[in-house]
């Protein structure tokens, strides 16, 4: 009997894996969720011992390490799991810059469901769900984003903060609008002990902030103003204004708009500095910034991840004199620092 | 203002992407319902041509085929984007190897659905989903299947039928399984006139085959009976009997009760063809055969996706002389042939 040879044919094993690509996040956050990860870094290495240390089945526990060897998030050798770098640094609770709290807000139900309705966005042009203007507050689910993603804008924070020079410790107000955990702001305010930061979100939003700030001893210089970025009083005089993560939910107009607002806001010389995901001109690259705009498809309005000409026309039509992109090392997102005339 | 550098730190990118892989299934999933491959593969090559064609607004198809650029579904140069060999060939609807009705099996709400009880899957060492006991007819599940995944099946069942060396065209009797769609004992009966099918499934599976075996012009030679593999009487004297995709179904004793079952009904020198996703033995390669042992965990109370040395021990203990594993070339099954003492 002969094996027949059909070698070099395409395969459609790429369309297969993404019709299945749903249980990568199911998967993950199982793992998370039954702290395999922690049990891993604490020493268990067999599926017996992980199954022991996590209350689960042995057979559930050595297909689920498995799977996850195969996504890259452990490596396997002699039947024995390790956890990956990656997986040490970002999935171990023990880790202090574990992300698992993550899942709080990426791939939960609630974020899946809003893909269910994908296909209409994609006629739209917009999402259909009823939220989908973020001008009005949802507490729920900004409470949610405040509460889970802290950790991820370690590398973002810290970045940030150097590239205002936190550490020669001039004075220095500062503004973060749309503070959600406040956490770019409280960085910044960790590193210089003469910032005195201002932050403006939601009340329900504010109060993750506030907690963060007393958390990491920064209360004193924190303050707060409730409300929307797009007609509260933001006051004046800043050295720079924090704008993280907040333009991609809105459209090119919205967004001209605010930074009109983060321009008179600012003071001769002062600098907004915009976090965001910033694909390339052809927006296809570099991957994880690119495929972010089909996450405000789905879930706003009329937002997207624009590249850096056009944030660069929109600063400049908003009265900015000087508009620079940053890449964030380690991370898919980029750094917008936007310079008003001394 | 210094760009700081942090550069070769380990990055929660694999992370982030893993929590949004669901995002992978829904555009895909959207792309194959408004047939935006058909439309590029049509000649629509820019975002205005292609919403124009599959009835959407440019800046959602945009943002869909970016995404499907960056997910390697598409090509894009200049702002035209193009079909990939692999979408041209399996996702345009006019070709003749379009995969896109497997959208109606592969990642379905109800497929998502049972991944969101996977924690308890993983606790309890197999699926908690009330079908999960594949011994009894749930047919809105399995027509689904057969209506879906026909198209899937020509690499493998062209493999099978060389393997069979149907072209030669020598009289067989050749019994197919849990034959879903029909297409492997379909194939073998085009490929050789002197082939007699008997096909066993459920008798509402069992329609779409039939109906599959008078499109292929095959009909005469199909016979089928109804009922589960484990208790219908499958008659004997077989050359080969198929048993494609089933075994993964069930526990080993279970396998091992339908391989006897099968080594009965088979002629001496006969074949038992064993199609499957069949990991290597450290269970983590290759990548696509190892990762559906969780759709099994997941949608079964004792499946799994079996070694060849699990397979070549319950082949052996259910009586067959020699047991073979030949890889089914551009697809990530292997086929185990299994065969009875002349």
């Amino acid at each position: 009997m002969a094996t027949p040879s059909t070698a070099g044919r395409p395969t459609p094993e790429r369309i297969f894996n993404a019709l299945n690509a749903y249980q990568q996040t199911a998967a993950l956050r199982t793992a998370i969720e039954l702290d395999v990860f922690t049990a891993i870094g604490g020493g268990a290495n067999t599926s017996a011992t992980i199954a022991t240390k996590t209350g689960t089945s042995e057979k559930g526990v050595r297909i689920l390490c498995d799977y996850l060897t195969v996504q890259g998030f452990l490596t396997k050798e002699q039947g024995r799991y390790a956890l990956t770098q990656e997986s040490a640094i970002f999935l171990d609770r023990k880790s202090p810059a574990c992300l698992a709290s993550m899942a709080g807000f990426l791939g939960t139900e609630r974020a899946r469901s809003i893909f269910d309705s994908l296909t209409l966005a994609v006629r739209n042009g917009g999402s259909v769900w009823s939220e989908a203007d973020n001008t009005k507050p949802h507490d729920d689910f900004w409470v949610a984003f405040a509460r889970s993603m802290a950790p991820l804008t370690v590398p973002a924070s810290e970045f940030i903060a150097a590239l205002l020079r936190a550490e020669e410790g001039k004075p220095a107000k500062v503004l973060d609008i749309a503070a959600g955990h406040g956490m770019y702001g409280i960085t910044v305010a960790r590193k210089n002990p003469k910032a005195e930061i201002v932050a403006l979100d939601w009340p329900a939003v504010l109060q993750v902030a506030q907690e963060n700030a007393r958390k990491f001893g920064v209360a004193e210089r924190y303050s707060v103003r409730m409300g929307s970025a797009f007609d509260t009083d933001m006051g004046s005089g800043y050295d720079y204004v924090l704008l993280t993560n907040i333009f991609h939910h809105f459209a090119i107009p919205t967004c001209e708009k605010l930074m009109h607002r983060v321009h008179a806001a600012l003071k001769p010389g002062g600098k907004a500095i915009t976090l965001e995901f910033v694909p390339n001109e052809d927006r296809v690259t570099p991957p994880t910034a690119a495929a972010f705009s089909l996450i405000m498809l789905a879930n706003t309005d009329a937002g997207d991840a624009y590249t850096f000409s056009e944030y660069e026309k929109m600063f400049r039509s908003a009265g900015f004199a000087s508009v620079t992109l940053h890449p964030v090392p380690g991370m898919p997102q980029q750094v917008v620092v936007s310079e008003k005339s001394a």
